[in-house]
């Protein structure tokens, strides 16, 4: 007896049930205002996975050691952001409820306000750590609140003051930094003090939800994204930042803004696909880390 | 003294209050469901017409002895479909309350919309003439009525039965077709019947407005576009349809769905560029040989 | 509950049991000579699909009437062609022995091989009909007999004189031609001869093993192959025939050589699902019509 | 022992003594106003030409049962166009007097001035065969009178009127157009007219110089290339008409303003390739039928 | 009423009585000897900085702070490097007259040399601060004295010995380099010895005309250039060298060498978008503090 | 008189007597399991060897003082990889027999195993210096034993155990790191542990393979190949590294794995041609320097 074709991210063919982290992906990038494309993101990291190697010679860790689950791609509406926040929102709310460790693949960065408002549901403490070359906090953009320019304000305006860690941010208006000054906790750059920040967490057992714009590597790096800014982070830089934050209380994560088709190359999906790889064993290890106690 | 830089459609570049034709680009293609890119087809267009000339050896006519205006590109809001459809509606009512003839450049189909409530709010008898290789007649697109499947089927509600007419069709839902069996005028694959229609119309002096998916050509001929459908019309036989058509009481047109990125060799956007110098110059022609009567 | 990701051509999710007929990609192109990448062209027509409609207005006929199975891509190893085809084989054999028909998208032709031994052992009087530019009749290339450009000629082995049928054919060493001659029925550049050959064949009742390389088509339409040879047939050309062979007694089809990552724009892969798509409605109304019967 | 590597185009490796046609390579496109590249398009058909066969169907002749030689690309300066065009000029008048055909193949169109130069002086009574999209009959460009725009004007001024035939021309300054209309003659689009001319030129023997701008194909047959103009005409045409003018008494022939880069797909070069191939065979057949009488 | 269609990199709109910088564009690269296509570096740098903010978190200024001219690309003769030069010359004279700081946009680096005539002629004492991946020093180029690989070795034949100070330098003849050690200040790979230059310089009040070729950057930061060379900078030693640069009395200056269409991800252009940005914000800080005083 | 047209990589036109050292290409991918066109390797290095200089600042030496040989590429047969390997041997032999130093460029990395097979039966006590992404160590891949992913395996099959030093690796399975702990000496990463090995095979005098697999650098500084890795090494550090060990007795030495097509903006080939011209130079240094004792 033949099965139909089953495509997930390479090591993640667990079931559902066994799963302890299952991940999906929002291929929405719909109010991206430069360059479109981030929609493919999620389908090209999963298809582009077999190129990879299931085993991590940094952690010495091996996705078929755990269970990960991978459902697919929602099928988002374009043309209404509000509508596709609501699926993310919904299908996050789901694996919550089902205790297990959601990761949104996206699509435009906008796609982490669905699963951050499923989160803050169920953790009203949390906080929000942000890699990014762009602060993305605009109130709006050409009068859209619903905007990938804008996510990190309608996340501050969840969880309020103090709550949002911006790293490697090297991009935005004026006012963005002006607003950050009042409101986030904002490092130009690179990631001064996140390693401050994570002990800070680990300490009290904060929830944290840890979202990852694939542009805060630089474009030598990852050419491939809708909005490319120079002078970002190499890539053993946010390999040693994932493995600092995943040992906080992760409640959620997610990683966005790879547009595959801009870097023909594939290098650039290449290195998202290692970063969900090391992503997802950091994870794994410290729910494993956390049982074992 | 030294003016900023200019940048026109070639040949374009006569004030707005001489001008009889005032050409205006909406790069907006936010429900594009597929492969986005055609926010890029209206400036792509103006900034590669500079490889093409002015005269016209098919109709003999060259577009510096006419008036044509060009006010570059709407700034239109990405993640709202129904704002970006306000602001086209109000410039081609501006540009119609000047009596002049207003051509759009998209940006995906829906944009059409936009202009034709304006153009059917003045002229209530108004037809429409489209080529497109999609019927675009789905009355929504996983729920959004606002979508570029969609576009024909808002036009229909506007103006009712037997005023839209299709041609080159080959593509879309069983339901779309047997939508269009009821209530519009739809030839699959190819022009047949189009010499018919426009002799009528040329006739009775209906208002039309004339828009042109360029996926109706032949993705041999145009292969940047968002949806490539295989078996479609060839460049001469679209000229052909322009000059039929532009004798027609044309009242608005438009050209849309070049999505320039996808087809590095350029070879697309020169294909649409011809297209548009053709398109002008027949409407030109059409509006002097009216005034010489 | 959730699902693990399924991905299958557009409209063939059918299960296994009740499926007419079977769809597996064979992602091979070990021996292409020239410029490989024949082997991303399943998985691509597979994931591009979605930019197709499951209804055909060329046959007002659409998918979802229909049960196709697709199984997905064979693990095949590169390196040794024998053992690809040996799998290759086995799969073919397995799926006429369940009953269905065996559909193979390539990869290069050689994967054809494969599929012709275990459906020439079940019907020895078997006949092909090879749409191609190249004539495949070369003994060997570079002392291997195991070549995309030996297929036909080990085809020519198993089946004998007079059962090789080829259409479109512009290339090829002086030698194959003067073979050809002698042990197959070939046309040059166009499908000339092939209504003639599908009436004996229908009359006849013969199985027929349909393989269609996909650079018949010329470059202008399909230029994501490996060896682009100009001077070949239209789509409308292939569409009919399609519509023409499916009409004979098939016994198993295969459609190969796109190279979508030759073709940037996508406008080759497009063609290529447009065409899976035909054949396979094609395919079930035959099969339809025989059990109608 | 071994030998240096030696490149030449496929089945051209006869030593310059046997050689009855000598082709070289004008790699120059500085005069190139729109899009450059041209200059990679000699090297790029002599390395790309290894997907060739040397047997041509068409014509039922192959490259290995002549004598073709081919000593690569000149070394032409970049910022000079006279200079480039002097050692065309000496190249070509070198093969000439050794009693060689000599083949350019460029670059853009201006290197067709260099090889005219000496074809000219050798055969006074000379005509050209020009097939191009363009006129190429401007007076200069931004004051340049060594343009690529300007080639066939610089040639009417060697050999005077009605002595240049140009075909398939769709594009120029209508200024061009009036100029062709007392100097030249030219047939707007396609080859009408090019069979009586031949006709009359193989009665009286004229010498000809043949030279093939590759736009004048459609740019869906050749992407590749500085300035596409849809409208042109399809590979099988082109073949037809070198045909046709392989018949008259050539004195001189060249292939150009292929920009391979322009063309990611490969098959633009390939085309281009295949038309040398028949252009040659061509060729050496008339010569092989003169030598035979 | 509304206006023509301007266009202008991001934040540079002022008027040119208001501006005090005036920027322009020099789209030659005719003499180019490898890979073309610098001629679309100054229209890829205005279009598409669009993607870019107006503030800079590096110097927290923003251009909208500022009176910024842009008068947009020249129109210069391909196929004379003397007649653009001219224009170039002719231009850089206009603005320099008029009092305001004159930057330039490439284009290949010969245009340099007509910038530098005009801005010796009015500062006979300038020095040249010179960022390349090529010391630029050849005599000639295939005989012609204008080619860009010799642009240096003509500045220095108007500026003398100890006047060019030389940064990144890895790639040369031989010869270029022995004629460095007697005429010019170089310094290979990378930016040392530039502090201390420039602290010299902003002491002696020296006027420096400031000339940085993009392929000073490593190619990972920056493909998209006609001749990359591994071994270069990155953005961030870019950018502080600007900043130091920008110190000294800046008489002129230009960036160069971006070849677009090279690099099709897009990166290339961001990039030298984002350092123009910097290299006026830091120009005008200077000029608005040397005003303060 | 004129010669057929030669084309070697840049300043290696020696003639094979006079040569110390022979380059050949060995053009094949047919075992590459993910993304193929390494076939293409060795012929694009030689072809854009022209945009190189012959003189390194970095050596300060240049390749027109020594005497290099460059054959060409083998043709190889695809389908058949034992049948390749044998003439990638058996050319090696040759050129080992005639005292020379054999250079293979490949090519997927199994080409080594020809090289290394003919280099160990000469020098029974070889030791091999492997730079590079991924371990290469597998048994077998897919049941094929000649396969790129197990060619050190197989060539630990030939010389044992600690013979094979291994840097940069960064990609495998878990069971190639335990194999690579009891039989190769493996370093993770970078090229920690290079100099102490080199100083002491210096020392010993022992003979020495050097394989460089290109995706030894960061996909940042070469994205064109099958199966890029993040975080690898720079180009300086490769160019220290090649220093390094070209002071150890050389024996052979290879470079494999670009894919050109894969890099459109052709800054991976730059390198590559860089990093050849470094290797031949740094190699004929030591051959001189070993002459002049």
């Amino acid at each position: 007896m033949m099965e139909r074709n089953i495509e997930t991210f390479i090591g993640c063919d667990s079931s559902y049930e066994e799963a302890d982290i299952a991940l999906f992906g929002a291929p929405f990038d719909s109010t991206t205002s430069f360059r479109p494309g981030a929609r493919f993101g999620s389908s090209a990291i999963r298809h582009e996975s077999v190129g990879l190697e299931t085993y991590s010679p940094y952690q010495n860790q091996d996705l078929t050691d755990f269970h990960t689950f991978d459902c697919g791609d929602l099928e988002l509406c374009f043309g209404s952001a509000e509508a596709a926040l609501s699926d993310i929102e919904e299908k996050t709310a789901e694996i919550l409820s089902d205790g297990k460790l959601p990761i949104l693949v996206g699509g435009e960065h906008l796609v982490t306000l669905g699963a951050v408002r499923s989160v803050a549901k169920r953790y009203p403490n949390l906080h929000i750590i942000h890699l990014d070359a762009h602060a993305d906090l605009r109130d709006d953009y050409l009068g859209t609140k619903l905007s990938h320019a804008a996510v990190m304000r309608r996340c501050h305006e969840i969880l309020g003051d103090g709550r949002i860690h911006q790293f490697c941010i090297r991009s935005g208006e004026r006012s963005e930094f002006e607003f950050a000054k009042a409101h986030t906790e904002l490092y130009k750059f690179d990631l001064t003090g996140l390693s401050a920040l994570t002990e800070r967490l680990v300490k009290d057992g904060s929830p944290v939800y840890f979202t990852i714009d694939l542009d805060c590597l630089d474009p030598s790096v990852l050419p491939g994204t809708g909005t490319p800014e120079a002078g970002g982070i190499g890539f053993v830089q946010l390999l040693d930042a994932i493995l600092s934050v995943s040992k906080t209380n992760i409640a959620g994560a997610d990683l966005n803004e790879l547009a595959p088709m801009l870097d023909a190359s594939g290098a650039s999906t290449a290195v998202a696909c290692k970063i969900l790889r090391e992503l997802l064993l950091a994870l794994h290890s410290n729910i494993k880390s956390g049982e074992d106690k």
